[in-house]
């Protein structure tokens, strides 16, 4: 248990805000800490190496899509996902709870078995248990593992909240035993409870019973208002142990994370980066930046003259949105990693401050900026 | 008309193979040499530096789509192709004949005008004059421009080809004219004559009284044969002069640029790698291989152990073959930047087989290899 109890370090606190460290067999990662999240054993549009270069020290991997393809047998010949994929630093995964909700064509929720759902892909049934789950995350050989959790909809009826944290409640259980405190590996419990902060406590006191190495928490950015979001992590995050990471999961733009760090959450994880680089929106400095708009046709700027990575500060917006416009995939290309690096330096830019105790200021001059 | 003189050098011949140089300002290219083809001003899934890095020592540019979009106003605000994509080596751009005959949905040859033609775009009245091509190619500030000629689809009505090669003649000489022996660029006149010979030397003997710096040969790798194109090959390159480059256009697999350098071709351009690596069909010393076929699905083998471009030895077949079945792009960028690569391992080991005398053995290795 002594690796385990090394795990986190808090190093210093601003307020609420944390720096902090994790440390895992593949490599430190510094918090507040972002995640790049390689759905399918990819970052999406982006070579791994290049995920280096961003100082990216930790990605995501959904365990869902791994289990559908490429599947356990390629998997497991190969070692597991970093080898698959050429990532050689810490991968977490998640436990395949929020896709069941948000990408099956069918699923029905037994406490007792787990979720039976069918596959978005060809419409299998698949039995997904709490232990299924882990069995499939250790296939993929992740460093931080997730429990299978029930993640509701969002919603205002307090009996399906309350009934999700039963079920997640039962499974964290099961997942703990069958995790069976894995060398090397960490397991993260998963706070439910909707917007209704009893029901937050709730689940995370049943969560700190049974015991795991950090806690996160689920069922939030799922629709509700930044706003709602920031009231329950203020509530629940003061409740929530000091010497464990905290990471609120699928969060999200850069307000978001600022509103979050601010309540002390260390880890964060989210498609945004990516997704608006397909889409040519660009994450900068000074902004949210659409590179489709035709302001843009003649400006020969780069979305950051000051950025070292490759050679990003070479391309003009006007070449971009020329790339966008003729729908070339050079254009996702340099957007994506730009995002990517541009999330990364936003979070070397929260933890100097907390490190200097300045953050105060650093989120009133940007919490504004990316709504 | 100096620097002009030493725009080729020769350096040996291997029977009729030919080790070459070609200079230009923006730098040396050695011949055979082959042309990734960047027809928006991207080669499709590439980064700039990754190009650079597979020892490609110039791109092609194309003139039709470069006019539609960014458009002139963009490329002459920011001083051409190269600064646009930030391409610093050498630049050869078509006419945009070729285009003309295979995109626009309407087109009129007017021999006194030009192509009068509606952009496959938004359908909108354009007309492209000799005088215009050549314009057009100022501004994007190419190297190496090539003269506007009708290219004629495959066909046996020697009438039709004939009267291409009329009205070919008649605006290579206007864009001779209009070229005005700009300083540090080079003009390519383009040989017509489908696939008769007779015609074909009709067409180079005229081409030859206006006099350029190099030779292409137009309207082949169009539908016909592979035979048949090595036989129009072999005809006419027997007539072309030995110190000028000459440039077989739009071809072509590994076994189509083998045949042509044996016939005495200096220089190619094509799409094959760049759209096979989006099709996840990759060319390695071994052969073509089907990404997408099951057999690889547990193959740890990389397309090549031997490569040294980034880290492209690391990605197991296994691994490609999951982000071809996911549609990832990242199957693209690697399939794609392997291909140029491997094309130009192929071109350096051409070049090397020539310098050494011993070409015939590798052509008659690689020949049946990529049919």
């Amino acid at each position: 248990m002594n690796s385990k109890k090394n795990f986190f370090e808090l190093i210093k606190t601003d307020n609420q805000a944390r720096l902090g460290k994790i440390k895992t067999l593949k490599g430190t990662i510094d918090t507040p800490a972002f995640m790049p999240v390689g759905t399918q054993g990819t970052v999406k549009g982006i070579f791994v190496d290049d995920i280096l270069k961003t100082n990216t020290q930790i990605i995501l991997g959904n365990t869902y899509h791994l289990f559908l393809r490429p599947g356990l047998d390629i998997l497991k010949n190969v070692g597991g996902l970093h080898n698959f994929m050429n990532w050689h630093k810490p991968i977490l995964t998640d436990s395949g709870g929020f896709q069941i909700m948000s990408l099956s064509k069918f699923r029905k929720i037994d406490k007792n078995v787990g979720a039976i759902f069918s596959s978005h892909l060809d419409g299998k049934k698949i039995i997904l248990s709490p232990e299924k789950s882990i069995q499939i995350q250790k296939v993929i050989n992740s460093d931080i593992l997730m429990v299978l959790d029930e993640c509701p909809k969002l919603t205002n009826d307090k009996k399906v909240i309350a009934n999700a944290i039963d079920i997640s409640t039962n499974w964290a259980k099961r997942c703990k035993v069958e995790f069976n405190n894995a060398k090397n590996k960490f397991l993260f419990g998963i706070v439910q409870g909707g917007l209704f902060n009893d029901l937050r406590n709730e689940s995370l006191e049943k969560l700190l019973e049974i015991n795991f190495d950090g806690f996160a928490l689920g069922g939030l950015a799922v629709g509700e208002k930044q706003d709602e979001m920031f009231k329950v992590l203020n509530g629940i995050t003061k409740k929530m142990p000091n010497d464990k990471p905290r990471y609120l999961m699928g969060v999200g733009t850069p307000s978001d994370i600022l509103g979050a760090v601010k309540s002390g959450i260390d880890m964060f994880d989210c498609v945004i980066p990516t997704r608006s680089g397909r889409t040519a929106l660009a994450f900068t400095w000074g902004g949210k930046i659409n590179l489709r708009n035709a302001k843009y046709k003649n400006d020969k700027s780069p979305l950051d003259e000051n950025t070292k990575l490759r050679d990003l500060n070479k391309y003009s917006k006007s070449y971009l949105n020329h790339l966008t416009n003729t729908n070339e995939i050079l254009a996702s290309m340099l957007v994506s990693l730009h995002n990517i690096n541009f999330y990364q330096e936003f979070m070397r830019e929260i933890r100097t401050k907390i490190k200097e105790g300045t953050f105060s200021a650093f989120y009133k001059k940007y919490i504004g900026m990316y709504k």
